[in-house]
């Protein structure tokens, strides 16, 4: 057989055990928290019909969703003209399931599915890859995990109150002492777009402020010219846009800027009460800031917006979330309101990572290795290798036959803490001698003792 | 928009949130385990290049491999002559990618490819779903989990020892008591039929004695006949099919019958050996059983081979596996040589149910409820909410504004065993109404207290 070295498709990954580790590491304690707080984790399948994916994210979005071909004799009713036909076409008479492209659209058909068995409020989350055709670069991939938390029939604002306690905790326990969860409104956007008499424009002033950090307010000035501002709305958004001051502060001005607008009053009530359950809380590590030129999907989010940023390096968004009014109307179930957050595992990885904050120990992995000199040693050895499992430790016996340096070696490349290496004097005296292998120190104790050093 | 009731692909499932804690609970068992006995998890990606996974799996594997539509302009090379073609020829020309149809391979795959990141032995665990496009039918699924742990790169059989170990702790752990891992040897079977002189008919004679327990001797000795056997061959090979006894009563009778062959010898030395490790170490439930007419995956394993049954329900086998001497040849590597277990998650499940195993508190549910009267019980609640969370305790605060009743339904409904009612006397008072939801059972406890009641 050819022996072309095998690989995996292109934008997609092997996950080593040593970033297992580190990946579930961040899964896990970001489901710990999600239960916590009574989210409750559900799975889809990889596969839904196409039905229920294709139009729900746009002509570029149905483009990128990975389409499974009909298993069976598919090509039984082929007409040649599908072939002179449009990809589009021919792709509906071969295909009729695809790959989950993100976990809310599933999530949307679930509700709707089950919504007779489901207690609302339902508060669920789910940890599952989803698929894009995207052209691969880095730090973007083709197969990725998604991480959502997300409450449907719910409209109190404890719910978006409790996703800023989330934040807090999952980000403090990961180590990450200094990060912002920016929050903004859908109603304020609204009601500032309302007031300048320009409505229809939200989104271009939405799109265009949202660059502020980036282009400054020259650059945001000249692209809202050419969006169909004049020169007087620009005069009128510019205070918005350059908001300053505590959140509460920044509250007081836009009251008075948006004064005329009933929306736009609503959503900064709706922030106050945000705050108000916070002052009853208190935040880890979190910094909350009101950011009016958050503006984060834009078409889908009706209420609050989240967006979390770490401040100790310099890495796009690792969070963001906010409320929808209408998520299963697409499936035909109305008038269902919901909030929700996701993580954005792939980013925090590489934070975690620059920053040094992975842990060094880890119940994931081998805590001591067992080396025997010899097939007598290994029989010995057998004994203490279950003593420590049942111990709960996780504990390995090198199978005899093989080098002691081979031996230290395989405990080194695994990041094996300790290691027993037992010859015929240990055999003889029943005195073992373990090794920390990070300090090289040594020391001599019985069997029986192994487990209790070793903990 | 048609209001369509949506729904999943045959053959796939959604898991609920009870599900989930369940399969959950049995996932973190095997894990646990698998780890407690050195072996590392992988992740590998859901889709392979179809030439990783084209023809290791036989024709009837290849038709059932889920193929991935081309993302982009497939058609844009399209010959009108391919809808003329069958079905596998279009298929190469629109597809070059498929979904994962089991573990194997692409561990395989990995282990080529990062061979020079590896060190070996390499114990890897993989808990991951694959896809088959099978006719969906009880207990048999399109989108399903595997569980397998494999060693690479050793040939001791303390390996296999320790898979005995593996299952006997892991079944054990989720309750389990009566359980029987069979054990048989490839070389014995090939040893057998090496003395009554039909070595090229092992196939047929293993199919054959394989079914003893379905269609008792007299079927298994007509269906011999039909393969080729003679009357003499079936004399022969009675007293191996009818082995009788304690096991290392069975090896001494197999030590007569297959004196002439080195082969099955060498099997039943290899067994020998297996069960001198285990009596070094203890069993907590299982029984170990050496039976001849088990046989799995013939084409595919070289020395021991293992199935587990329960002996509490009727189910079929809970997991297997062997010893195989050339996994990664396929890809080029030779020589290395391997052995993995499977835990079938499906059917444990199911077993657990039918045996009520599943326990009943688990922390991955919310621990306790706090059902506020009205807004102000609501922020009184505030506090005592973060104090329970802080304390690790999962924990939910429903929204102010339902009914009592309501918010008591919505406890029962998600199994939460400890409710907290506050009205205006409580908020008065300070005082508290702690409340047991499985024993109906009510204790007044200070705020201060209910971390420690409910613990």
């Amino acid at each position: 057989m050819a022996s072309v070295k095998p690989s995996v498709p292109k934008g997609m990954r092997d996950f080593s055990p040593a970033e297992m580790v580190k990946r579930n590491y961040i899964f896990d304690t970001i489901k710990s928290v999600f239960r916590k707080f009574g989210y409750q984790q559900i799975e889809t399948p990889t596969m839904e019909n196409s039905a229920t994916l294709m139009g729900k994210y746009g002509d570029e979005g149905d483009r990128l969703i990975f389409k499974v071909l009909n298993s069976g004799d598919y090509l039984s009713k082929a007409q040649p003209e599908w072939l002179a036909t449009t990809n589009a076409k021919l792709t509906n008479h071969i295909s009729e399931k695809a790959l989950r492209y993100d976990l809310t659209v599933p999530f949307a058909r679930y509700v709707v599915q089950h919504q007779n068995e489901i207690t609302f409020p339902f508060k669920r989350f789910q940890v599952q890859p989803v698929w894009r055709a995207d052209r691969p670069q880095k730090g973007r991939y083709r197969e990725f995990y998604q991480c959502d938390a997300d409450v449907v029939g719910s409209n109190s604002l404890l719910n978006e109150a409790e996703f800023i306690l989330i934040y807090d905790e999952v980000l403090s326990k990961l180590g990450l002492t200094d990060f912002t969860i920016k929050i903004n409104n859908r109603k304020i956007l609204a009601g500032i777009a309302e007031i300048i008499g320009k409505p229809e424009l939200i989104v271009d002033m939405t799109v265009a402020i949202d660059k502020l950090d980036k282009i400054g307010l020259e650059g945001v000035v000249s692209e809202l010219l050419t969006k169909g501002f004049t020169q007087e709305d620009v005069d009128r958004l510019q205070p918005v846009i350059l908001l300053q001051g505590a959140n509460a502060e920044k509250l007081e001005k836009l009251k008075i800027i948006l004064s005329a607008s009933e929306t736009g009053l609503k959503g900064i009530a709706e922030l106050e009460t945000i705050f108000g359950y916070l002052q009853s809380f208190t935040l880890l590590k979190a910094t909350v800031e009101v950011d009016i030129t958050l503006a984060r999907g834009l078409n889908y989010y009706t209420g609050a917006i989240f967006e979390v940023k770490t401040n100790e390096t310099v890495m796009g968004s690792i969070g963001g979330g906010g409320r929808y009014d209408d998520l299963t109307g697409m499936f035909g179930l109305k008038g269902l309101t919901g909030a929700g957050i996701s993580f954005g595992a792939d980013r925090i990885y590489d934070v975690l990572e620059e920053l040094k904050l992975f842990p060094e120990a880890s119940n994931q992995t081998t805590r001591v290795l067992i080396c025997p000199f010899d097939i007598s040693a290994e029989t010995f050895a057998l004994p203490l290798l279950q003593q420590l499992r049942t111990a709960g430790i996780n504990a390995e016996l090198y199978p005899a036959g093989a080098k002691i340096k081979k031996q230290l070696d395989y405990a080194n490349n695994k990041n094996i803490p300790y290691v027993v290496v037992i010859g015929s004097d240990e055999v003889q005296s029943g005195e073992i001698t373990l090794k920390n292998m990070q300090t090289g120190e040594q020391q001599k104790v019985s069997a029986a003792q192994v487990s209790e050093a070793v903990k």
